[in-house]
């Protein structure tokens, strides 16, 4: 292995990503696409040359520089998952309304049928691969709906409030499909209902255990724990203090290996991890340090997303075709599953507050994406349909912003404007 | 490769670390050394079997687990020299007394030749790992001596004003020494007076032009981009900010890239890079970042520290005899050379004062370690010398802070208390 070889690969990818990332923040999309698209460009110009000669990374063969990088990226998706989970506590997810419960409920059921069933009326690519086309669907990024509201300052609308909660319940619950999704797609020979049903019970029980860990036995240690060095303190003496990012970050490891250990994705360890740390999270400055951590290697995640895209599949016409059908389904059937579910949990969501919710909850940014690439690292999924999965990601994620920013506008009359950031 | 497995390893690897720097927290001693411990223990309890069949690490054949864990001790190790870079100003080092440049100085060149001339001396192992031996006796670690200083807030004590001044004039010196070493180390063949100056020149102006670029050029561009941002601002308009913590990774990466390929080692280029960015370190927070993100590599590179100490070799009476010469020397050599630099420059510095300096020079802590692992993987230095510089590091660091202590407190007679800290 050499060591000069992967710090110039490591540069060039990174200055490249930001890049990207700055010119679409510029044009007011979200940066990750620049990042993807940086990624999308480096694998396909000139053949890949620039990436095999240059770089020295060989995606379809991989090299140790290519290994290297696969195992940031892997890291990188681990630790946003774990913020993201930082930032889900169990009390409000198990307080959050009705409403917020049916409007990501029925976002969750309505894209899965119609993803799966699409790929399997095609009949081409087979039951699991329709699965995780339905998985994806499922996704909706919390991020890029919470960035605009916050943008917009309506962090108190009725519908930004639904919004949010529905996003992280969708969360929680688009990691349960996956769960199942995955011990079903890699469980070997042809699936009874007996391996179904523990495929299924084990998932939702490392969801539940974990949720469960997170209400009842991580607040006693905390405790235990403050109450001791209080004690500590009052005899006068110095109490001793762990350093509480380096703990978080072996849970998180240790929750993404026994993830992976039971045949579920490891970011389901990390976004659980990350939840049982969510109400010591400000006090121990948890938030920054991980974003500080996620920030560098989070590129790298984006960029690999961009290198598995082979443009010459995608320019097959029944592909882009797949592709338009997709993105139309995954539009439609958030908008309508959110909004309806949304309504029905309270009466009073009127038709326009209807309209905000489904438009909020389209974008599936980068955690679509992420759930393609596990399955096309798993080998269920080809990699024109993880190309169709990556392109309704992105088109998802371009479209909706606009629309919502206009909807609120409409409804709230305000003023507003859109601080081009260059985050996530 | 399996990122189950990595996961695993990382995980547990991280744990035992922190397990090992909590002990000895405890103990008063610093926790670096308790990591470096757990390597120990983990490459040489049950002969190995722990490494390589629970944790599936192979060091003597690398496979890819290990491959994995060594990038991330490399980073690990880049952050932390960078880091270091980001406390050492430019303005600050030029502007230091000339008490803590003749200090640093002599205690640059005192330990170098004691240690070179030992190995020449001894005659089993060459010219190249003697000129090694001499780099890692020149190393001060910055960060143990500043934290005791401030533990028992004396950061007012002219006596700690010259050692703190000192230690980075001496980072610095040691930056080119290595570089000079690991040049002359890894040019081919025999050398002559020519390759010599070439090295020597190539080695002084890579450092002497990252000075200037941080002097000169740095300001400069801040001032550009802060001048435009407010004129952006002036006109009403949103400024665009870009994300400084990438871009300084991105510097870092970078230097590290082009100084492996100038033939020096990668973390003269991070170090360098941080100096870049030390005036603007508070103002863009990058010390909190960068610290979080070191802290979540460095155990990696400690434990790897460890795992590469073979204790077979080091049951030998004469390695043993050896490691006991070498911390004698490296103890005497900065306590004489640092002493008398520091009376050279200062007449007001007086016998306490000198022994205080003396001392606080003496621990080399990970820097001592550092030099050595770079000597180690790149064939020069034998895996029992590398053993005993591993030693000696540890031994200075450990024989030093308590003599420290309690010549600070003979001098100042204050109450302290020195608050145990499980960081660096």
């Amino acid at each position: 292995m050499d060591m000069m070889e992967i710090l110039f690969a490591m540069a060039v990818i990174l200055a490249l990503a930001r890049l990207g990332s700055i010119i679409f923040a510029k044009l007011g999309l979200p940066g990750l696409i620049g990042e993807i698209l940086v990624g999308v460009l480096i694998a396909n110009i000139a053949g890949g040359a620039f990436m095999t000669d240059i770089l020295n990374i060989d995606v379809a063969a991989p090299n140790d520089n290519y290994e290297v990088l696969h195992v940031l990226a892997e890291l990188g998706v681990m630790f946003l998952l774990f913020s993201v989970g930082l930032e889900t506590k169990v009390k409000d997810l198990l307080g959050s309304g009705k409403s917020a419960f049916l409007c990501a409920l029925l976002g969750v059921i309505l894209p899965f049928l119609a993803g799966f069933a699409l790929i399997v009326a095609l009949g081409d690519y087979g039951t699991n691969a329709a699965m995780f086309m339905g998985a994806a669907m499922v996704a909706t990024s919390v991020g890029i709906t919470a960035r605009i509201i916050k943008d917009m300052k309506l962090m108190d609308a009725k519908e930004s409030r639904i919004i949010i909660a529905a996003a992280v319940i969708d969360d929680v619950l688009g990691m349960v499909v996956l769960a199942i999704v995955q011990g079903l797609a890699t469980s070997e020979g042809d699936l009874n209902i007996m391996d179904l049903a523990i495929i299924i019970i084990k998932a939702v029980a490392f969801v539940l255990v974990a949720i469960g860990i997170a209400k009842w036995i991580v607040p006693r240690i905390h405790d235990f724990f403050d109450e001791r060095n209080r004690k500590i303190v009052a005899s006068g003496k110095v109490p001793y203090s762990i350093n509480k990012l380096v703990l978080a970050i072996i849970v998180c490891l240790f929750m993404s290996y026994l993830a992976e250990y039971m045949g579920l994705a490891a970011i389901i360890g990390a976004f659980l991890a990350g939840m049982m740390f969510a109400n010591y999270a400000w006090e121990w400055e948890l938030e920054h340090k991980i974003e500080a951590i996620t920030s560098f290697l989070i590129s790298f995640f984006f960029v690999n997303v961009g290198l598995q895209v082979d443009l010459s599949t995608m320019t097959e016409m029944s592909v882009l075709l797949l592709a338009g059908i997709v993105i139309v389904l995954a539009l439609l059937t958030k908008y309508i599953g959110c909004g309806i579910g949304a309504r029905i949990g309270d009466k009073t969501v009127d038709k326009s507050s209807m309209n905000i919710i489904g438009v909020g909850m389209m974008p599936r940014g980068e955690v679509g994406i992420i759930i393609a690439a596990i399955g096309l690292a798993s080998g269920v999924m080809s990699s024109d349909l993880y190309g169709v999965v990556v392109l309704m990601s992105v088109a998802t994620t371009i479209i909706a912003p606009p629309i919502l920013s206009s909807l609120f506008k409409k409804k709230y009359k305000e003023e507003y404007t859109i601080v081009p950031e260059d985050n996530l």
